[in-house]
Protein backbone atom coordinates (compact mmCIF):
# COMPACT_ATOMS: atom_id res chain seq x y z
CA UNK A 1 0.00 0.00 0.00
CA UNK A 2 1.45 3.70 -1.23
CA UNK A 3 2.15 5.66 1.80
CA UNK A 4 1.38 9.18 1.21
CA UNK A 5 2.85 12.69 3.74
CA UNK A 6 0.48 15.49 3.53
CA UNK A 7 0.89 18.95 4.50
CA UNK A 8 -2.09 21.00 5.79
CA UNK A 9 -3.31 24.44 6.80
CA UNK A 10 -6.24 25.07 8.79
CA UNK A 11 -7.95 28.03 10.83
CA UNK A 12 -8.83 26.03 13.68
CA UNK A 13 -11.64 28.48 15.04
CA UNK A 14 -14.62 26.40 14.11
CA UNK A 15 -12.80 23.04 14.88
CA UNK A 16 -11.95 21.20 17.97
CA UNK A 17 -8.68 20.50 17.26
CA UNK A 18 -6.67 17.76 14.92
CA UNK A 19 -7.93 14.72 16.94
CA UNK A 20 -11.16 13.24 16.02
CA UNK A 21 -13.54 13.87 18.89
CA UNK A 22 -17.97 13.40 19.33
CA UNK A 23 -18.23 17.38 20.31
CA UNK A 24 -17.56 18.65 16.38
CA UNK A 25 -15.49 18.43 13.81
CA UNK A 26 -11.67 17.96 13.80
CA UNK A 27 -9.41 18.34 10.75
CA UNK A 28 -8.57 14.79 11.08
CA UNK A 29 -12.11 13.70 10.23
CA UNK A 30 -12.72 16.42 7.56
CA UNK A 31 -9.27 14.73 5.76
CA UNK A 32 -10.61 11.32 6.62
CA UNK A 33 -14.27 11.84 5.21
CA UNK A 34 -12.45 13.41 1.74
CA UNK A 35 -10.35 10.18 1.59
CA UNK A 36 -13.74 8.17 1.57
CA UNK A 37 -15.00 10.70 -0.77
CA UNK A 38 -12.17 10.75 -3.17
CA UNK A 39 -11.67 6.69 -3.33
CA UNK A 40 -14.18 4.96 -1.13
CA UNK A 41 -11.49 3.69 1.27
CA UNK A 42 -11.88 4.22 5.13
CA UNK A 43 -8.07 5.28 6.39
CA UNK A 44 -6.54 6.76 9.42
CA UNK A 45 -4.94 9.92 8.63
CA UNK A 46 -1.87 10.16 11.48
CA UNK A 47 -0.64 13.94 12.43
CA UNK A 48 2.42 14.60 13.71
CA UNK A 49 1.14 17.40 16.29
CA UNK A 50 -2.13 16.95 17.91
CA UNK A 51 -3.31 20.67 18.02
CA UNK A 52 -5.99 21.58 20.44
CA UNK A 53 -9.31 23.46 19.53
CA UNK A 54 -8.95 26.63 18.09
CA UNK A 55 -5.24 26.13 17.41
CA UNK A 56 -4.37 27.12 13.85
CA UNK A 57 -1.61 25.57 11.71
CA UNK A 58 0.08 26.38 8.42
CA UNK A 59 2.35 23.24 8.27
CA UNK A 60 0.69 20.38 9.81
CA UNK A 61 1.62 17.52 8.08
CA UNK A 62 0.24 13.68 8.14
CA UNK A 63 0.68 10.16 6.41
CA UNK A 64 -1.75 8.03 5.02
CA UNK A 65 -1.84 4.72 3.29
CA UNK A 66 -4.09 4.02 0.07
CA UNK A 67 -4.87 0.60 -1.46
CA UNK A 68 -3.93 2.32 -5.09
CA UNK A 69 -1.54 4.48 -6.24
CA UNK A 70 -2.75 7.78 -7.36
CA UNK A 71 -0.25 10.71 -8.50
CA UNK A 72 0.28 13.50 -5.62
CA UNK A 73 -1.23 16.57 -7.42
CA UNK A 74 -4.65 14.15 -8.18
CA UNK A 75 -4.77 13.54 -3.87
CA UNK A 76 -4.14 16.97 -3.57
CA UNK A 77 -6.57 18.47 -5.92
CA UNK A 78 -9.46 15.56 -4.99
CA UNK A 79 -9.14 16.23 -1.18
CA UNK A 80 -9.35 19.87 -1.30
CA UNK A 81 -12.36 19.62 -3.53
CA UNK A 82 -14.10 17.35 -1.45
CA UNK A 83 -13.09 18.72 1.90
CA UNK A 84 -15.07 22.15 1.14
CA UNK A 85 -16.39 24.15 2.80
CA UNK A 86 -14.58 22.96 6.24
CA UNK A 87 -11.55 25.45 6.61
CA UNK A 88 -8.88 23.01 6.16
CA UNK A 89 -6.36 22.81 3.01
CA UNK A 90 -3.97 20.44 1.77
CA UNK A 91 -0.86 22.34 0.72
CA UNK A 92 1.17 19.56 -0.70
CA UNK A 93 1.14 15.70 -1.45
CA UNK A 94 4.23 13.22 -1.79
CA UNK A 95 4.67 9.63 -2.02
CA UNK A 96 6.35 8.57 1.32
CA UNK A 97 8.93 5.46 2.64
CA UNK A 98 6.61 2.83 4.01
CA UNK A 99 8.30 3.29 7.03
CA UNK A 100 7.91 7.34 7.07
CA UNK A 101 5.37 8.14 10.53
CA UNK A 102 4.79 11.39 10.29
CA UNK A 103 4.69 11.96 14.24
CA UNK A 104 7.19 9.45 14.97
CA UNK A 105 9.69 10.03 12.16
CA UNK A 106 9.91 13.72 13.65
CA UNK A 107 12.86 15.58 14.14
CA UNK A 108 11.74 18.81 15.31
CA UNK A 109 8.94 21.02 14.95
CA UNK A 110 8.38 24.79 14.78
CA UNK A 111 5.09 26.80 16.52
CA UNK A 112 4.68 30.29 16.25
CA UNK A 113 2.34 32.26 18.95
CA UNK A 114 0.63 35.65 17.63
CA UNK A 115 0.27 38.14 19.84
CA UNK A 116 -1.81 41.78 19.15
CA UNK A 117 -0.33 44.16 21.39
CA UNK A 118 -2.48 47.61 21.33
CA UNK A 119 -5.66 49.26 23.07
CA UNK A 120 -8.09 48.37 20.27
CA UNK A 121 -9.46 45.14 20.14
CA UNK A 122 -9.12 42.84 17.16
CA UNK A 123 -10.68 42.94 13.85
CA UNK A 124 -9.44 41.75 10.95
CA UNK A 125 -7.12 39.11 13.24
CA UNK A 126 -10.17 38.13 15.86
CA UNK A 127 -9.69 34.40 16.05
CA UNK A 128 -6.48 34.40 14.77
CA UNK A 129 -4.03 36.30 17.36
CA UNK A 130 -4.21 36.66 20.84
CA UNK A 131 -5.09 40.07 22.03
CA UNK A 132 -3.38 42.39 24.89
CA UNK A 133 -3.98 46.03 25.75
CA UNK A 134 -1.02 46.71 27.89
CA UNK A 135 1.66 47.34 26.41
CA UNK A 136 4.28 44.61 26.99
CA UNK A 137 8.26 44.61 26.98
CA UNK A 138 9.20 42.65 23.90
CA UNK A 139 13.01 42.38 25.20
CA UNK A 140 11.95 41.05 29.11
CA UNK A 141 10.20 38.17 27.41
CA UNK A 142 12.88 36.91 25.03
CA UNK A 143 15.37 37.41 27.95
CA UNK A 144 13.26 35.42 29.99
CA UNK A 145 12.42 33.08 27.34
CA UNK A 146 15.83 32.44 26.86
CA UNK A 147 16.22 30.88 30.55
CA UNK A 148 13.73 27.82 28.87
CA UNK A 149 16.04 26.57 26.82
CA UNK A 150 17.84 23.81 26.55
CA UNK A 151 16.74 19.97 28.12
CA UNK A 152 14.47 20.37 30.92
CA UNK A 153 11.97 18.80 33.26
CA UNK A 154 8.65 21.01 31.76
CA UNK A 155 6.47 19.64 34.63
CA UNK A 156 5.62 23.47 35.08
CA UNK A 157 4.29 24.02 31.48
CA UNK A 158 2.45 21.24 31.20
CA UNK A 159 -0.54 20.38 31.32
CA UNK A 160 -2.30 17.50 33.68
CA UNK A 161 -4.01 15.74 30.74
CA UNK A 162 -0.78 15.46 28.58
CA UNK A 163 0.33 11.96 27.97
CA UNK A 164 3.85 11.99 27.45
CA UNK A 165 6.14 9.72 29.13
CA UNK A 166 8.42 11.92 30.15
CA UNK A 167 8.08 15.86 31.38
CA UNK A 168 11.70 16.12 30.04
CA UNK A 169 12.36 17.97 26.70
CA UNK A 170 14.85 19.79 24.78
CA UNK A 171 13.65 23.57 23.52
CA UNK A 172 15.76 24.73 20.79
CA UNK A 173 14.48 27.83 19.79
CA UNK A 174 12.30 30.73 22.13
CA UNK A 175 12.39 34.16 20.63
CA UNK A 176 10.13 36.78 21.42
CA UNK A 177 10.38 39.66 18.79
CA UNK A 178 7.93 42.76 17.89
CA UNK A 179 7.05 44.01 14.63
CA UNK A 180 4.33 47.42 14.80
CA UNK A 181 1.72 46.04 17.18
CA UNK A 182 2.54 42.64 17.04
CA UNK A 183 4.77 40.41 19.02
CA UNK A 184 5.57 36.71 17.92
CA UNK A 185 6.79 34.07 20.07
CA UNK A 186 8.66 31.48 17.57
CA UNK A 187 9.30 28.06 19.89
CA UNK A 188 11.33 24.83 18.39
CA UNK A 189 12.25 21.53 19.93
CA UNK A 190 11.87 17.66 18.47
CA UNK A 191 8.40 18.31 20.30
CA UNK A 192 6.21 19.33 22.97
CA UNK A 193 4.58 18.72 26.07
CA UNK A 194 0.49 19.13 25.66
CA UNK A 195 0.05 22.79 26.06
CA UNK A 196 4.06 23.84 26.90
CA UNK A 197 3.83 26.36 23.82
CA UNK A 198 0.61 27.98 25.83
CA UNK A 199 1.80 27.87 29.00
CA UNK A 200 5.10 29.51 28.09
CA UNK A 201 3.78 32.27 26.60
CA UNK A 202 1.44 32.90 29.44
CA UNK A 203 4.57 33.07 31.45
CA UNK A 204 6.40 35.20 29.81
CA UNK A 205 3.44 37.22 28.91
CA UNK A 206 3.42 38.34 32.62
CA UNK A 207 7.25 39.34 32.41
CA UNK A 208 6.10 41.76 29.61
CA UNK A 209 3.65 43.16 31.64
CA UNK A 210 6.24 43.53 34.63
CA UNK A 211 3.89 41.41 36.48
CA UNK A 212 7.20 38.75 36.86
CA UNK A 213 10.75 38.93 36.32
CA UNK A 214 12.93 36.61 34.69
CA UNK A 215 14.19 35.30 37.59
CA UNK A 216 11.02 34.40 38.71
CA UNK A 217 10.51 32.43 35.33
CA UNK A 218 13.71 30.33 35.94
CA UNK A 219 12.28 30.03 39.25
CA UNK A 220 9.31 28.55 38.26
CA UNK A 221 10.52 25.86 35.69
CA UNK A 222 12.75 24.28 38.41
CA UNK A 223 9.80 24.06 40.71
CA UNK A 224 8.56 21.16 38.27
CA UNK A 225 5.12 22.26 38.84
CA UNK A 226 2.28 23.68 37.12
CA UNK A 227 0.40 25.91 40.03
CA UNK A 228 4.33 27.37 39.72
CA UNK A 229 3.84 28.83 36.21
CA UNK A 230 1.57 31.31 34.50
CA UNK A 231 -1.82 30.54 32.91
CA UNK A 232 -2.41 29.60 29.41
CA UNK A 233 -2.03 31.73 26.64
CA UNK A 234 -5.85 31.49 24.59
CA UNK A 235 -5.40 28.94 21.65
CA UNK A 236 -6.22 31.39 19.06
CA UNK A 237 -3.03 32.72 18.84
CA UNK A 238 -0.81 29.85 18.27
CA UNK A 239 0.50 27.91 15.09
CA UNK A 240 1.62 24.80 14.06
CA UNK A 241 4.33 26.09 11.27
CA UNK A 242 6.30 23.30 10.78
CA UNK A 243 7.69 19.23 10.96
CA UNK A 244 10.97 18.93 9.96
CA UNK A 245 12.14 15.54 8.96
CA UNK A 246 15.37 13.39 8.92
CA UNK A 247 17.16 14.95 5.54
CA UNK A 248 15.25 18.23 5.70
CA UNK B 1 -19.65 71.23 18.51
CA UNK B 2 -15.95 69.38 18.73
CA UNK B 3 -14.91 67.37 16.05
CA UNK B 4 -13.14 63.96 16.02
CA UNK B 5 -11.07 62.15 13.80
CA UNK B 6 -11.07 58.00 13.90
CA UNK B 7 -9.11 55.32 12.55
CA UNK B 8 -11.15 52.35 11.83
CA UNK B 9 -10.29 48.59 10.93
CA UNK B 10 -12.63 46.02 9.74
CA UNK B 11 -12.91 42.48 8.46
CA UNK B 12 -15.60 43.25 5.80
CA UNK B 13 -16.60 39.81 5.29
CA UNK B 14 -19.95 39.50 7.12
CA UNK B 15 -20.64 43.48 6.17
CA UNK B 16 -22.47 44.91 3.14
CA UNK B 17 -19.40 47.43 3.06
CA UNK B 18 -19.06 51.44 4.26
CA UNK B 19 -22.06 53.14 3.79
CA UNK B 20 -25.95 52.44 5.24
CA UNK B 21 -27.61 50.11 3.57
CA UNK B 22 -30.64 48.44 3.66
CA UNK B 23 -29.67 45.08 3.30
CA UNK B 24 -27.39 44.56 6.19
CA UNK B 25 -25.11 45.62 8.30
CA UNK B 26 -22.68 48.35 7.38
CA UNK B 27 -19.20 49.80 8.81
CA UNK B 28 -20.88 53.37 8.91
CA UNK B 29 -24.38 51.81 10.84
CA UNK B 30 -21.99 50.28 13.81
CA UNK B 31 -20.11 53.34 14.35
CA UNK B 32 -23.22 55.27 14.81
CA UNK B 33 -25.42 52.67 16.74
CA UNK B 34 -21.68 52.53 18.98
CA UNK B 35 -21.65 56.22 19.72
CA UNK B 36 -25.45 55.97 20.48
CA UNK B 37 -25.24 54.18 23.02
CA UNK B 38 -22.24 55.78 24.35
CA UNK B 39 -23.33 59.17 24.28
CA UNK B 40 -27.29 59.17 23.41
CA UNK B 41 -26.16 61.23 20.56
CA UNK B 42 -27.84 60.59 16.79
CA UNK B 43 -25.28 61.21 14.46
CA UNK B 44 -23.59 60.50 11.11
CA UNK B 45 -20.11 59.24 11.33
CA UNK B 46 -18.47 60.20 7.42
CA UNK B 47 -15.82 57.82 6.17
CA UNK B 48 -12.83 58.79 3.83
CA UNK B 49 -13.49 56.33 1.66
CA UNK B 50 -16.65 54.07 0.55
CA UNK B 51 -15.63 50.60 0.59
CA UNK B 52 -18.00 48.01 -0.76
CA UNK B 53 -19.11 45.29 0.67
CA UNK B 54 -16.44 42.01 1.32
CA UNK B 55 -13.76 45.23 1.11
CA UNK B 56 -11.67 45.15 4.39
CA UNK B 57 -9.68 48.23 6.22
CA UNK B 58 -6.94 48.82 8.49
CA UNK B 59 -6.94 52.59 8.32
CA UNK B 60 -10.26 53.77 7.40
CA UNK B 61 -10.76 57.03 8.43
CA UNK B 62 -13.93 59.00 9.71
CA UNK B 63 -14.63 61.83 11.27
CA UNK B 64 -17.90 63.01 13.62
CA UNK B 65 -18.70 66.00 15.51
CA UNK B 66 -20.32 65.67 19.24
CA UNK B 67 -22.14 67.91 21.55
CA UNK B 68 -19.91 67.59 24.58
CA UNK B 69 -15.94 67.22 24.60
CA UNK B 70 -14.75 63.94 25.79
CA UNK B 71 -11.44 62.73 25.80
CA UNK B 72 -10.30 61.07 23.08
CA UNK B 73 -9.65 57.76 24.77
CA UNK B 74 -12.72 57.52 26.52
CA UNK B 75 -14.73 57.50 22.83
CA UNK B 76 -12.22 55.40 21.95
CA UNK B 77 -12.62 52.90 24.76
CA UNK B 78 -16.82 53.75 24.93
CA UNK B 79 -17.03 52.71 20.96
CA UNK B 80 -14.82 49.90 20.78
CA UNK B 81 -17.05 48.50 24.05
CA UNK B 82 -20.41 49.25 22.56
CA UNK B 83 -19.62 47.71 18.91
CA UNK B 84 -18.96 44.48 19.87
CA UNK B 85 -19.64 41.61 18.62
CA UNK B 86 -19.28 43.41 15.11
CA UNK B 87 -15.75 42.99 13.36
CA UNK B 88 -15.18 46.46 13.46
CA UNK B 89 -12.29 48.33 16.05
CA UNK B 90 -11.60 51.64 16.27
CA UNK B 91 -7.54 52.19 16.76
CA UNK B 92 -7.27 55.61 16.92
CA UNK B 93 -9.53 58.94 17.95
CA UNK B 94 -8.13 62.40 18.09
CA UNK B 95 -9.87 65.85 18.33
CA UNK B 96 -9.71 67.43 14.62
CA UNK B 97 -10.27 70.84 13.43
CA UNK B 98 -14.01 72.18 12.62
CA UNK B 99 -13.31 72.30 9.41
CA UNK B 100 -11.60 68.95 8.96
CA UNK B 101 -13.61 66.41 6.73
CA UNK B 102 -12.29 62.99 6.66
CA UNK B 103 -13.29 62.55 2.81
CA UNK B 104 -12.31 66.06 1.15
CA UNK B 105 -9.47 67.01 3.34
CA UNK B 106 -8.19 63.79 2.12
CA UNK B 107 -5.08 64.42 -0.01
CA UNK B 108 -4.12 60.69 -0.60
CA UNK B 109 -5.29 57.17 -0.24
CA UNK B 110 -3.26 53.73 -0.05
CA UNK B 111 -5.22 50.74 -1.21
CA UNK B 112 -3.42 46.93 -0.73
CA UNK B 113 -4.84 44.39 -2.88
CA UNK B 114 -3.58 40.74 -1.54
CA UNK B 115 -3.68 37.40 -3.93
CA UNK B 116 -2.59 34.55 -2.53
CA UNK B 117 -1.11 32.24 -5.27
CA UNK B 118 -0.88 28.77 -5.24
CA UNK B 119 -2.62 25.71 -6.19
CA UNK B 120 -4.03 25.20 -2.53
CA UNK B 121 -7.40 26.61 -1.82
CA UNK B 122 -7.59 29.09 1.22
CA UNK B 123 -8.16 28.24 5.11
CA UNK B 124 -6.29 30.58 7.27
CA UNK B 125 -6.83 33.92 4.65
CA UNK B 126 -10.32 32.84 3.34
CA UNK B 127 -12.57 35.79 2.99
CA UNK B 128 -8.87 37.59 3.18
CA UNK B 129 -7.11 37.61 0.08
CA UNK B 130 -8.04 36.74 -3.44
CA UNK B 131 -6.96 32.67 -4.45
CA UNK B 132 -5.43 32.39 -7.84
CA UNK B 133 -4.30 28.80 -8.64
CA UNK B 134 -2.21 29.02 -12.12
CA UNK B 135 1.31 31.16 -11.39
CA UNK B 136 1.43 34.72 -11.98
CA UNK B 137 4.36 36.42 -13.55
CA UNK B 138 4.60 39.02 -10.76
CA UNK B 139 7.32 40.95 -12.67
CA UNK B 140 4.63 41.24 -15.83
CA UNK B 141 2.19 42.57 -13.59
CA UNK B 142 4.51 44.91 -12.69
CA UNK B 143 5.66 46.24 -15.84
CA UNK B 144 1.99 46.25 -16.88
CA UNK B 145 1.00 48.44 -14.12
CA UNK B 146 3.52 50.78 -14.69
CA UNK B 147 1.87 52.12 -17.87
CA UNK B 148 -1.26 52.78 -15.57
CA UNK B 149 0.66 55.52 -13.40
CA UNK B 150 -0.23 59.53 -13.91
CA UNK B 151 -2.82 61.29 -14.91
CA UNK B 152 -5.43 59.48 -17.27
CA UNK B 153 -9.39 59.41 -17.94
CA UNK B 154 -9.75 55.80 -15.87
CA UNK B 155 -13.20 55.19 -17.85
CA UNK B 156 -12.14 51.53 -18.19
CA UNK B 157 -11.22 50.83 -14.94
CA UNK B 158 -14.77 52.52 -13.48
CA UNK B 159 -17.25 51.12 -12.47
CA UNK B 160 -20.84 51.87 -14.13
CA UNK B 161 -22.20 53.28 -10.72
CA UNK B 162 -19.32 55.55 -9.98
CA UNK B 163 -20.41 58.58 -8.90
CA UNK B 164 -17.18 61.06 -9.47
CA UNK B 165 -17.84 63.88 -11.13
CA UNK B 166 -14.82 63.31 -13.70
CA UNK B 167 -12.97 59.46 -14.97
CA UNK B 168 -9.32 61.78 -14.82
CA UNK B 169 -7.36 60.49 -12.09
CA UNK B 170 -3.56 60.71 -11.23
CA UNK B 171 -2.46 57.21 -9.90
CA UNK B 172 1.01 57.65 -7.69
CA UNK B 173 1.47 54.22 -7.40
CA UNK B 174 0.98 50.97 -7.90
CA UNK B 175 3.58 48.39 -7.16
CA UNK B 176 3.46 44.22 -7.77
CA UNK B 177 5.20 42.27 -5.44
CA UNK B 178 5.76 39.00 -4.22
CA UNK B 179 6.77 37.24 -1.38
CA UNK B 180 6.37 33.54 -1.14
CA UNK B 181 2.86 32.32 -2.43
CA UNK B 182 1.07 35.94 -1.37
CA UNK B 183 0.92 38.69 -3.91
CA UNK B 184 0.63 42.47 -2.72
CA UNK B 185 -0.54 45.14 -4.99
CA UNK B 186 -0.40 48.42 -3.66
CA UNK B 187 -1.97 51.50 -5.12
CA UNK B 188 -1.82 55.37 -4.37
CA UNK B 189 -3.46 57.94 -5.86
CA UNK B 190 -5.56 61.27 -4.01
CA UNK B 191 -8.48 59.61 -4.78
CA UNK B 192 -9.98 56.87 -6.72
CA UNK B 193 -13.15 55.64 -8.71
CA UNK B 194 -15.28 53.69 -7.91
CA UNK B 195 -13.87 49.64 -8.13
CA UNK B 196 -10.85 51.53 -10.14
CA UNK B 197 -8.29 49.65 -7.44
CA UNK B 198 -10.23 46.04 -7.99
CA UNK B 199 -10.78 46.33 -12.40
CA UNK B 200 -6.89 47.14 -12.49
CA UNK B 201 -5.67 44.33 -10.40
CA UNK B 202 -8.39 42.35 -12.50
CA UNK B 203 -6.69 43.18 -15.55
CA UNK B 204 -3.23 43.13 -14.21
CA UNK B 205 -3.76 39.13 -13.58
CA UNK B 206 -4.85 38.85 -16.64
CA UNK B 207 -1.04 39.73 -17.39
CA UNK B 208 0.14 37.98 -15.16
CA UNK B 209 -1.37 34.58 -16.42
CA UNK B 210 -0.18 35.48 -19.56
CA UNK B 211 -3.48 36.10 -21.32
CA UNK B 212 -3.05 39.62 -22.09
CA UNK B 213 0.61 41.78 -22.72
CA UNK B 214 1.96 44.65 -20.99
CA UNK B 215 0.72 46.88 -24.18
CA UNK B 216 -2.52 45.24 -24.18
CA UNK B 217 -3.37 47.30 -20.73
CA UNK B 218 -2.04 50.51 -22.42
CA UNK B 219 -4.48 49.87 -25.04
CA UNK B 220 -7.27 49.34 -23.30
CA UNK B 221 -7.01 52.59 -20.64
CA UNK B 222 -6.64 54.59 -24.00
CA UNK B 223 -9.94 52.94 -25.35
CA UNK B 224 -11.61 54.56 -22.23
CA UNK B 225 -14.34 51.90 -22.40
CA UNK B 226 -15.09 49.53 -19.46
CA UNK B 227 -15.79 46.74 -22.18
CA UNK B 228 -12.22 46.99 -22.60
CA UNK B 229 -10.64 46.57 -19.39
CA UNK B 230 -10.44 43.07 -17.59
CA UNK B 231 -12.41 42.04 -15.14
CA UNK B 232 -13.27 43.37 -11.54
CA UNK B 233 -10.85 40.96 -8.65
CA UNK B 234 -13.51 40.19 -6.00
CA UNK B 235 -13.38 42.48 -2.48
CA UNK B 236 -12.29 40.23 0.09
CA UNK B 237 -8.19 41.07 -1.34
CA UNK B 238 -8.89 44.69 -1.13
CA UNK B 239 -7.43 46.60 2.31
CA UNK B 240 -7.93 50.22 2.54
CA UNK B 241 -4.55 50.55 3.91
CA UNK B 242 -4.31 54.39 5.34
CA UNK B 243 -5.96 58.20 4.18
CA UNK B 244 -3.32 60.77 4.20
CA UNK B 245 -4.10 64.61 4.84
CA UNK B 246 -2.15 67.77 4.78
CA UNK B 247 0.57 68.35 7.13
CA UNK B 248 1.10 64.09 7.37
Amino acid sequence: MPRYKLIIEYDGSDLVGWQRQKNGLSVQEVLEIAVERFCGETVVVHGAGRTDSGVHAIGQTAHLDLAHDYAPLEILGALNHHMKPAPVAVLGVERAADNFDARRSARGRTYRYRIINRRAPLAIDRGRAWHVGPELDVAAMHAAAQLLLGRHDFTTFRDSLCQAKSPVKTLDRLDVTREGDEISVVAEARSFLHHQVRNMVGTLKLVGAGKWRAEAVAAALAARDRREGGPTAPPEGLYLVRVVYQGE
